[in-house]
């Protein structure tokens, strides 16, 4: 069967006004990136042609984040929020001549599955309209679907349904599915005459039935329509995220000391027999290869670690770092733009930073790539087999060569040949006595100091 | 209505011998604070005339972590422990003759709220003796409160109680309010006739009974009468604190990526729309501006932060720490007792402490302001706009102008005027083909001394 | 009683398929130590004669880890897996005249207590074979253990059970304990008409019966027979772990601000009274002493720290790390093979390796001990109440005598005598004029360069 062409309408114009906040609701995070992306991946998934994000609230704030997940993204704004199916209504101009289906989603929605959305897709072969529907475990206030088997009869809000319908479980997710021109025309002709005097994407299930047009539900569960509307749904939905995200990583072979300490990111990805001790903070962007060791204590962003290397603990990888296989980076170490060769080892106490190291080079303690003059930043580079003594200070750009060395306590300003000594600092001088007298002079300049303030 | 003057009681004597400790049970921390200082906070809501503290094992550390939290806070000793009632005698000599109403605390209960207090304050209109009850959910061997509405007509011990007192499930906190003179004379007529010798201070409601006076009730949460008599109770009250915390940290629109990760003490404020990662810890005195963020891993104790400043990952903020709007406190730095303007950027391994840096000024990695010389601690100063090269060493006292540079591997010892450059590292030499022949001897010398093992 | 003679034979040869890993799978670690070792260490409480390991899958690493547990640890190959009695028939040509009892355990089940295997021994007095049953909450498909108070009459497989006998709680652990040549005799008339065409050490029971031998049932909590299949289970297995290590050191007098946070290792020691904060992570060999403070973030591996020292925030003690009374090891410091003496101070950004600092030292911030040349590792010796100035390199080997003081910034390469200053940096040169000149040239730089891009 070939695929279906599909659309996307993501609804992301909420303010969000319990999360007592001023980033836009569909912004906030969760699994490092804003639930709007989550939305955005999961409708991915179908392959659409368009994808349209309706904002309101921070509309330009949330444009940008819609671009920054896709370029093709398209945003229209929602000036009044005047109900969900007006929103969608938002989305006609752009998309009324498009072929094929629409998928209505919500920006604070984060967990619906692909596998889900596809299912849906599929039923639009029996029923002209599908809606998403779930078995809620307390079904509370939600909207009831009323059902006979796959068929829905029709929605009813909880404030009007009678006892017996109250007592349904499956209810509405607000996800739905239609034929792109079938769904603008309902859209079109929903009204507000109801107590909020808001436009109510779910009407357009009664205006298809009483056009004799079959509606179906597709069911999932609960969990994939959780929705964020605190900060403590959110930091409710950070939990779920990470959950999955831990059982999923150990189902796939990793080994987590602690898996409740450890936070993924939406797109972190762990090899097999890879080892990942406590408190470890995945950012967006990392991708661990198998049998790498991640110990306690470290932050990662943006960067990549091979089969063998061990980093950490309290180490802090930043976007563009490139570890190779056997690398070493230690404690206290931070790695930022840099790539750095098989077998590097880089122990304690460094910045590397808009860097490149060669093969099995060492580096010592203390090490800093002094990359920024305060207007430009600028590069180093390092050979293989070379040896960083303690304490050096590479002022980019600047060179070392291959099996080149630099003394501990250096200053390197100029570029160091393959297999050179370079030497920046000073001999040292022993002045016998003298500690003991200074530190005379520096007591009594304590007690001085004493009387004084007597 | 006038407020009614109140003096406060809080019982601190006991040793706590189920903590397995040498430290006084009420001075074990919860929230960063003794506990003492909760029940002494919750206290302060009632804006008591005086505090009398009623001290015995430790009585000289208690009387200090007492009087740390208000110098005017009054200490009397219970050489022996003969019971509650006998505590409260002891601090007759100092409050006989203060007016109107005392209520009694404990020092090793730290969740009674202020609302609850005031509540009792205000029943004292209606009832001579007013106690505190709790709805207990395994009431267990807890004293039952035998009332009718808000009268208290008794309180049974649960060893006196017949199966039908058993059922009653509200208990006894051990709170007490009541007229200042009245309390001391009832708790004069307190008796030790029973199993345990002791005074008990629940008898004063039968003594007050039978002198035909009224007795009321006034009921709290069970969480707020959390007593602590293990470690284990302690460390379930640490968790029942942050647990409070964090949810209120939400509620203020605080967004708390990992909330159970992140450890508050009594006295911390986030601002609205702050941000704060996983696993961060506030100690004491720590006050966070809305829109700033704390990344992962940053350990703060009395320090404030600004609006638009970012902190961490793997930032140590100490006492003293002042960060002003948009400055940066990276990885692996520590500050003590310095003042940061606006703007200010300090990335990477650098110590500053007794400093003041002007605003805009950026700090290179592995700068450390040399503030002690084996005795005395020194200031250092630095102007605004200045650029500070990494790995300089600012030995204090010592100022760097505004619009000064030090190169990268200085050693400043000497004022830097402003718009000047210091310079204070030794030239580079580079000898070719040296890092060779120094790796050819190195080795011999590891193949010699294995030979010599052998 | 004397104490019976013991033998022990573990078994540890399985894959472990389901934990989707190339490690054998008693290797995986809990508490930061193999399976293996806790069993071993469980067994090793009866004091046995004779250990032997049954490895199979990775047999070359099992045998390694079990010989670093015990060096006098014996191992057999089990070269194809045919079931647990198949597995015990190997250790026969070793054990074949051990005298006295053998026990059978799992390298997979860590948390058996020694008391429950002590139980068994004396059980042996009555019974010619004793099984070790659990209670389970949710028997499930466990074989069901059909006794007459402590008989053992029959063990049932889950699959052959009838209704009533599927109603019995009592489960088989598969640990057992009988007479050594008893037990091969058993094992060598145990028979593979089965489904799974396995030998089942289960069977020599029913054989021991047919015998009319008597066979006894010693229950344990069902806790203490949780196996390890998968990587949830080994999660969960870790969770169970540290959840006992807790509780215990709890009850032991230790402060844990919050317990959920502290990993510890099967080996962990903390005295009374010391003081851990949250996110501690303790990895094998590590001794705390009374009164001792170890703060949040730290990491520690094969260290001892003695009364009256602090730790971190942020410190990594690794092996060989002595720390003596009163030493204070702060923020971003890394400990390594190197004894601290009476009250050294150690404040931040800090490396030492390879050492010893006589008592009441004190180190300045971004100090390193230079201890390895690319080739050799060199030590460091630094006498009593030395001063050692911020960004001190003490190029090992070195040595700095009593009272003795390095300059700040200095690289010490020479043995510096007691009492003596040594200084190894460059004098500071001031430029007047030059950083404002410097910023503008670099400001150019940029602006030239956007013009080369554009």
């Amino acid at each position: 069967m070939s695929r279906p062409t599909v659309s996307l309408i993501v609804l992301a114009a909420g303010q969000g006004t319990r999360m007592n906040s001023d980033l836009p609701k569909v912004l906030h995070r969760v699994g490092a990136a804003p639930m709007l992306h989550h939305a955005l991946r999961a409708g991915q998934s179908l392959e659409p042609e368009r994808v349209v994000v309706v904002a309101g609230h921070g509309a330009e704030q949330v444009a940008r984040a819609a671009r920054a997940f896709d370029e093709t993204v398209e945003v229209v704004v929602q000036a009044e929020q005047l109900g969900t199916a007006h929103a969608v209504a938002q989305a006609a101009p752009l998309l009324a001549d498009a072929p094929g289906e629409v998928v209505v989603l919500y920006g604070d929605t984060p967990f619906i599955r692909p596998e889900t959305l596809e299912r849906m897709i599929e039923m639009r072969a029996r029923h002209a309209v599908v809606v998403l529907g779930f078995e809620a475990a307390d079904p509370g206030r939600y909207g009831r679907l009323v059902t006979r088997g796959e068929d829905l009869d029709r929605i009813v809000e909880w404030k009007d349904a009678t006892d017996e319908e109250r007592a349904i479980t499956i209810c509405n997710s607000g996800v739905i599915c239609a034929e792109t021109h079938l769904l603008f025309s309902l859209v079109s002709e929903v009204g507000n005459a109801n107590a909020a005097g808001e436009y109510y994407l779910t009407d357009v299930v009664a205006l298809a039935r009483a056009k004799g047009l079959s509606a179906g539900v597709a069911i999932c569960d609960e969990a994939e329509t959780l929705g964020v509307n605190t900060r403590a749904q959110l930091a409710a939905a950070e939990a779920e995220f990470q959950s999955r995200a831990r059982a999923a990583a150990l189902e796939d072979g990793v080994t987590l000391t602690a898996p409740d300490t450890v936070f993924f990111a939406l797109d972190t990805f762990l090899g097999r027999d890879a080892i990942v001790g406590p408190n470890v903070v995945f950012g967006p962007g990392v991708t661990v290869e198998s049998g790498a060791e991640i110990r306690a204590f470290c932050h990662l962003e943006g960067c990549h670690i091979s089969r063998g290397a061990t980093v950490g603990p309290f180490a802090r990888l930043r976007p563009g770092a490139e570890l190779a296989e056997d690398v070493h980076v230690g404690n206290f170490v931070e790695i930022k733009n840099a790539v750095l060769d098989e077998g590097v080892k880089v122990g304690h106490l460094t910045y590397l930073g808009d860097a490149h190291v060669g093969e099995h080079t060492n580096i010592g303690a203390g090490t800093v790539t002094c990359n920024y003059d305060g207007v430009n930043k600028h590069r180093t580079e390092i050979g293989a087999h070379a040896f960083i003594g303690s304490d050096t200070m590479l002022v980019a750009p600047v060179s070392v060569g291959a099996r080149a060395m630099t003394a501990s306590g250096s200053v390197i300003t100029e570029d160091v040949p393959a297999e050179a000594l370079a030497v920046g600092r000073a001999r040292q001088v022993t002045k016998p006595g003298l500690a003991t007298r200074l530190m005379e002079m520096f007591r009594a300049a304590r007690d001085a100091s004493k009387k004084g303030t007597n």
